[in-house]
């Protein structure tokens, strides 16, 4: 039996991955009089007087909600709402195995930004933060945006960020590895949709000395005649010499490539033109814009992906349970900058120097202590 | 310490009352990659194909959502929605404990009927069905009307047809145990809101002979100068000879009272002036409408409140967990009139003729078999 029928059978055997238990027994009339009526009137009052006790009388404090609307799920494109609903689930157990938060996944089913957003800001006090995943770009920015605007509680599309947070992770390791510091640094992004502008974004923060980044017509430079509106702004602020030309001329020199792009878009001779040492993440899923053997043939030190079966897994699994676990004990009311550089940093500080190496600048997603230490470190982020 | 305190303190001890968990393991590359990235791909695909599929491959076919606008909280009132938080939480436990049904709490941050009926509209495939709770009258006849047209799941208002229901239950085995066929009685409904409406109306499903309905003006009748648009409507239907005056003069003669008014309405001289072996449900909350020592006392035959300290509570929990489980596993699209005769005459059912007494007219809500037996009823009648 393959992967796709064992999955199908599994899930049949499931009959849905997560599940709604009760924290307290209800048989017998005391039971019921204090989880119900007429008790449960007490703790109702309380919050009316005070809002924040919320996150103490219920279970707001721990509980995060994972939404999409079903527009831009794993590699399968626009599948819709109903359809997205196991990957959505599949999170919200990697929410709680990984980090001990309780998730709660929804489905919209709407396109609109506007609907969107509406119906999130009406739900949300309902939740300590909220998991925004798998939404199509250029609507995912607007829905965040708008979001993070309206409700005080953590919003975090996590397709964005928690993959930059992870290519930053691997970004700080590979600089304590190699001694090359973040800020002399030459990274190519390629792929300038909603994940790439993320990461760039992210390594700026991260005081990366110079970002490039590519799509499917060249390089973004400031007036490049084939760019989206979220393109230009990006291109006014990466590129510190203005290249132009295709990716191969990105390449030249470049210490780092970042790929969230297709299969075979990197290849060797792009390798063998870059800076000595080359990092090369290539994160095209489930086949990578070059294979790592291919790359390291080619003269990459160090080399990561998207996949399991290779070294040096980037996996947002490092970084959202633990993200999330940190903003609802630190009862952040948003996911700051800091909050984010704080995690790469703490996802990367699991590894010891003496154990850092080409094949590990990051730690399983298995490892026990990530999620913790993310959590601390973003707690400890929140002013 | 008395209840309100130790239910606060309680609340404190369990951050918040449910618990979202995960089905499945997820430790190991083959696990991850069975309930997420890669494998989850195929069910969403199956999905896809066969939005049926849902019911099976993801936990909506075991999932209701609790809703709520806290505009009608318990006998609080309007609380919010943030306030009204313990209490949903609290249905959500009794759904479980009582049918192992899993259900999730939402508030809703809008008094608006269209925004709420649109944001309840947009999020109902993420589940298998819709409690609606606590929603004040007149919006929550609007809001449940409209959700039934545009959602193909069962949509329930609970205090309005989770009390009817109970009531019917009891009225039925009241008739059994007094011999009065249900046909010939005349029953009057005290307190014509949301839920004395519902009430009536599931009467006449019943077929009740003559129901009569007050409110603090009086009695509901063709012309009376002092309805609202619903009562209006009721009185078109009810009251068989247009009887008029006041809650004493519907009293004189009838053969039930079911108050869902305020304490103290009903004195024992009502009592008194009703025709034989008078049965009385009153369901004031937590003070009913006379007590119970009283109302026997005054001659009460069969006498039923909503309190847990008194024999016949008329307790909601015996209805909603058993039909949304019977729904839920007959995969019906929405709650008929059938389905909910259905399980009042389940509920009923449950104590067999020679075990009927006065003070035995409905199960303990805590009798293990109510539920089950309520499901069974239910999907039975799903068409």
């Amino acid at each position: 039996m393959d992967l796709n029928e064992k999955a199908v059978l599994k899930h049949k055997e499931w009959q849905g991955k997560i599940e709604v238990i009760s924290r307290t027994p209800v048989t017998n009339k005391e039971e019921l009089s204090l989880a119900y009526t007429p008790g449960v009137a007490a703790p109702c009052l309380e919050i009316e007087k005070d809002p924040e006790l919320s996150y103490e009388l219920t279970r707001r404090g721990n509980l995060v909600a994972v939404i999409t609307d079903g527009t831009a799920v794993l590699g399968l494109g626009d599948i819709g709402p109903l359809a997205a609903m196991p990957v959505m689930e599949g999170k919200c157990c990697l929410f709680k195995e990984f980090a001990g938060v309780d998730a709660i996944p929804l489905c919209v089913n709407s396109k609109s930004v506007e609907e969107i957003v509406r119906t999130i800001e009406l739900i949300g006090l309902s939740f300590g933060g909220i998991n925004l995943e798998d939404i199509s770009a250029p609507r995912c920015f607007e829905i965040e945006r708008q979001l993070k605007e309206k409700l005080n509680i953590p919003v975090f599309h996590d397709d964005q960020h928690g993959t930059a947070i992870v290519v930053g992770a691997a970004l700080i390791n590979s600089s304590r590895l190699t001694g090359k510091p973040l800020e002399e640094m030459t990274v190519v992004v390629n792929g300038a949709g909603a994940a790439g502008i993320a990461i760039a974004k992210f390594l700026m923060l991260l005081k990366v000395g110079n970002i490039i980044m590519c799509d499917k017509d060249g390089i973004l430079y400031r007036g490049a005649p084939y760019m989206n509106e979220a393109q230009e702004k990006m291109a006014q602020i990466t590129n510190r010499d203005n290249k132009t030309g295709l990716l191969a001329d990105a390449m030249e020199g470049a210490d780092v490539f970042v790929g969230v792009s297709r299969p075979g878009l990197l290849t060797a001779e792009m390798i063998q033109s870059m800076n000595e040492k080359p990092i090369v993440f290539a994160m095209a899923n489930p086949v990578p814009e070059i294979m790592p053997d291919e790359a390291k043939a080619a003269g990459a030190y160090i080399v990561g992906t998207g996949r399991s079966d290779f070294p040096n897994q980037i996996n947002n699994v490092l970084a959202f349970p633990g993200i999330f676990k940190g903003a609802l004990q630190a009862r952040a009311t948003d996911i700051t900058d800091e909050m984010k550089l704080s995690a790469a940093y703490g996802i990367a500080s699991i590894i010891p120097q003496e154990e850092l190496a080409p094949e590990y600048i990051l730690p399983d997603p298995f490892h026990k202590q990530v999620a913790a230490n993310v959590a601390k470190a973003v707690a400890d982020a929140v002013k």
